[in-house]
């Protein structure tokens, strides 16, 4: 079919067979395809939307573009993490080690931050030395020796999905949810990997700012997914409020060691255990309990963190930084940003976090804006304490004393919203979605359940 | 507006202001705008449509990016007619001349073919020596002194149509009642013209092959151009078999010069007269009738094809094939068609006929291909005609053998189909389309409820 063919069709809301998408793709790939018929194509999907089998066709065609990893069978169930993204989730980080120290292989390939959000390299490379941009072969020896390894989308994974991306950002097509299911599932299939545990933020931090939207685009990973020959488990969690208590590339890693240490932040110590125990229980097998005991138990025994410095030694970074963390960058000026009246942080906006260390130099607002590692936020009081008028609220952390008093109270100060009562009560990890529909996240049950679902076939 | 936001807004179905299409069309000539952006911006109009403020709005942007043409107020009324585009359509040719001679301007800037449907200027330009890529000034002396010029679209006016038009050819996004609207007006409004008289074709050899679909482009051309000051009339006319009896270039060529002698085809010569009394009546004033007599007489004293003969040597062309039409080029090789059986011409199928003439060469498939103005074809009978067996259909003028007898046998034998009794009557004109709404065409009175409804200000 010729390229206009393909696009006519999409836009005339008709269904796309494997051999179209894969002409219109590798034409793409190839440059017989012109960008800015890409371009149409991708907005014809975001306002027709693809049926569940042609996004998985559309996903196979984007893979088919480049390599697959291949690792040996032997050495532990390969299963990867993926987070949509927010501000202050670092889970990653304490997250790969701890489940390769409990068996599993981690081929983690991650994405950097844009916009309000934050990106995993991005904190990596605070470590000095560290490399992100790992050879194919280095990347498997690590993940054979040290059991996971974190590195970047290279062209080599999935060319047509880095691509399309590119054009997507600058033509309006991001919000579709084929379009993201295809991206993120393009390079999950890339990785080799069997199975993928999702965290589909929702809520002003989050790319889904609704709790519908969210568990319409978790639904459609995990469909996607099963048609692919790949198990996705899907949690859909709360972004309305930051995620732990720092934002920013050197203050989450040294946040992420002390979660390795067991002393974290209770919600991100929450979500590793749920995101951890989930995706053993999918690459070992076993129950619930007996696999987030298995995960508490390499916290425990601090081989989790063992493997967090055998990554860094394996990438070429400073894994003194792990005894001491002062040895990660970290901006000179400190602003303190105190409460003007006593009371309870009835919200804690997350995007204007984001913002703040967009502004400070830590983010970017292009994909080739440079970022500033030791810039930040340290958040002193969250969302449901108590603080007494004159108390300090956050610490930004500069580059220099304007930018920092500049953004403490054009983004920082305004960020929190204090009342007289402490704010209801909100659950972190809201539902467990899989192939088979969603349910309430209320623990192991719900897990049990979920996972019945989908041996049953049953659609809820 | 960013160039992304402007798409988005399309994207949500938003309306854009005149300040934000500005923006990005402007900025699409200029290069700042990227021809993926253009793309995506037109898919989304495509989807989503525009409101009528709205595409006056992108009509006049388009305008903007190049010249308008002045001409003096003296001299009689600028009034142009447009055709959609059909099968045999060489109304153009005989209708400017005469406009002309019963005393309008007419600055007609005309297309070239492309896919089964033929253009004025390659028609034009089967006459030896005529040039159609006139400067503005001779454009502009031509019509003061002889009253009527052809010539193509230059670069200088509304620019931005042409970039577009070209993306939208292979984008799949010329089918969108907005962007057929601001591409033809856009033209039309550079030509500084007061008032318009649209043909919209509607049939199997049309763009649009429903009545329902030309009648609602018909409506949307009539209320932009009102929006733009521009006074237009459309009538809605049949296209479901070719229009009168040649097909091709220098073979319409010298279709239309019998036209200006009283003897063309009877469609062809209804449809002369009604366009041509509508453009009189727009842009002279006066009744319908009067009109229409003005413009026989003009047919019948020779003063149309005197005016004629006086736009070849006004760009450059040999008048003397006014006189002498065998000096028109004329393909070497003749194929006569005969029909195998006797009965009644039920059907003949405009498209496969306009495919026979790309297929001879005298068409393009694309807007690079070079044409061959001696081919085509030479309707001996048409729908409605009665044929005995073993006598002629058609003669397909060929520039060799072997492909004038594949294009007989594969396209126009087939396109006759025979049946035992005459076909039911077809009114050729359907009906006639104002800003007001629309009435059907029963000629003389129709035109005055027409243009009632449009003093009253009365929609349909």
């Amino acid at each position: 079919m010729r390229p206009a063919e393909v696009i006519r069709r999409k836009r005339d809301g008709g269904t796309l067979d494997r051999e179209s998408l894969h002409g219109f793709v590798r034409g793409f790939v190839d440059g017989e395809v012109a960008p800015y018929q890409m371009s149409a194509f991708l907005m014809a999907v975001c306002l027709r939307g693809m049926v569940p089998e042609e996004t998985a066709d559309l996903t196979r065609v984007m893979v088919e573009t480049g390599q697959v990893l291949e690792f040996p069978a032997e050495g532990g169930g390969l299963v990867d993490k993926h987070s949509t993204g927010g501000v202050g989730d670092l889970v990653s980080l304490p997250l790969a080690p701890l489940a390769a120290a409990a068996g599993l292989r981690v081929p983690m390939i991650s994405g950097r931050g844009l916009g309000h959000t934050g990106g995993t390299l991005d904190k990596l490379e605070s470590i000095p030395g560290l490399r992100t941009d790992l050879g194919m072969a280095a990347f498997g020896r690590l993940l054979m020796t040290v059991g996971f390894a974190m590195g970047g989308q290279t062209g080599a994974l999935a060319p047509a999905d880095r691509l399309m991306y590119a054009l997507r950002d600058v033509t309006a097509t991001v919000e579709s949810v084929p379009l993201i299911v295809s991206s993120i599932l393009s390079k999950k299939v890339a990785e080799g990997i069997g199975a993928l545990v999702l965290d589909v933020k929702c809520g002003r931090g989050a790319f889904m700012t609704s709790e519908e939207d969210a568990l319409r685009l978790a639904g459609e990973l995990a469909r996607v997914g099963a048609l692919l020959g790949l198990e996705v488990v899907a949690f859909v969690t709360d972004m309305d409020a930051p995620l732990g208590t720092a934002v920013g590339n050197a203050v989450e890693m040294r946040s992420a060691l002390e979660c390795l240490r067991g002393r974290g932040p209770d919600d991100v110590m929450e979500l590793v255990g749920v995101l951890g125990t989930a995706m053993l229980c999918l690459g070992r097998g076993g129950v619930w309990e007996e696999n987030a005991a298995r995960l508490r138990g390499v916290l425990e025994d601090g081989s989790g963190l063992a493997r967090f410095r055998a990554m860094i030694e394996g990438q070429g970074g400073d894994p003194g930084v792990v005894d001491v963390p002062e040895r990660l960058p970290r901006a000179s000026v400190r602003v303190t940003v105190t409460s003007p009246e006593a009371g309870w942080v009835q919200d804690l906006e997350p995007r204007a976090l984001g913002e703040a260390v967009v502004d400070l130099g830590g983010g970017r607002r292009r994909a080739e804006d440079p970022v500033d590692p030791g810039v930040g936020l340290e958040l002193l009081r969250r969302r449901g304490d108590r603080v007494e008028a004159g108390e300090s609220l956050a610490v930004v952390l500069a580059s220099d004393r304007a930018t920092g008093e500049r953004v403490a109270r054009e983004r920082v100060a305004g960020a929190y919203h204090l009342g007289p009562e402490p704010p209801a009560a909100r659950p972190l990890v809201r539902r467990l979605v899989t192939a088979a529909g969603s349910v309430p996240w209320r623990g192991a049950s719900s897990w049990t359940e979920g996972m019945d679902a989908v041996r049953e076939g049953k659609a809820r």
